[in-house]
């Protein structure tokens, strides 16, 4: 099963994905990318805005990413991605601590073809990402790349 | 030696950093955080957007975030900064190849100090990641919370 650009609907939402955040992950991302204390020392965290030990902001997009290309991959969706073309409006709104679980919403908000290239188009979703407690922890506005369902004939 | 907020102007540049991609690496940050088959596979990313495999734009972005925090360290700035608040308009405007060597530019574009608390201020930046062709691959707005130099006394 594929699905095509064309099968999206402005206001489509969906809810998916179960990620573990452990603190083992949270120390490993931090130490190859975002090596600040607050990420990686308990007594540097415990000082800063944070309390204790956080997931770097881009770990939790890593992991977002993660329950999003599975959910594609469950649902047909894979089939016509062709890639990302940007991200607008990250917000950490929330620390992720290892111990949380997360899980991701997402809802269309902008379908358009493309003008130059007739078998694809742009497709614009709000992502949320939540913890446990149905707190969001990330947002962001994320442009992708899909192929339109082909023509038959 | 700290750099602070207040030590910072508009207009402000910097260049700096040097990360090699190695195709183990990508393989490695894709299979955790973004699988998908032109990150992966090399048959599959033959047939799509970028040709060979690529990065996944969240590990270009992980790799130009742990130069960022490097360069902190290097330069004082690493005591002022307490966070993340948010990433605007990330373009990832070429891919990235395994082989490719990249560097970064920073420029002020904001300073800002908090309303509510005096001790900290935001920092609005743009991000450039380049390739070793001196050619863009990513760009982002960035806001920082950062420290304000403690007053005397």
């Amino acid at each position: 099963m594929a699905i095509y650009l064309d099968d999206l609907t402005v206001g489509d939402k969906a809810q998916f994905g179960r990620y573990e955040v452990t603190r083992e992950e949270v120390i490993e991302f931090a130490s190859k990318y975002d090596p600040q204390d607050f990420h990686l020392d308990d007594e540097a965290a415990a000082k800063g805005l944070f309390g204790k030990i956080a997931a770097s902001g881009w770990h939790t997009a890593g992991m977002t990413m993660r329950m999003q290309v599975e959910h594609w991959k469950e649902t047909g969706l894979d089939k016509a991605s062709l890639g990302g073309a940007g991200m607008d409006e990250i917000r950490w709104t929330r620390p992720v601590y290892p111990g949380d679980v997360l899980s991701c919403e997402t809802e269309v908000l902008e379908i358009k073809p493309s003008r130059s290239k007739p078998d694809r188009g742009f497709l614009k979703s709000r992502w949320t990402t939540f913890n446990q407690n149905g707190e969001p922890v990330m947002t962001v506005i994320t442009t992708g790349i899909l192929l339109r369902r082909p023509k038959a004939g």
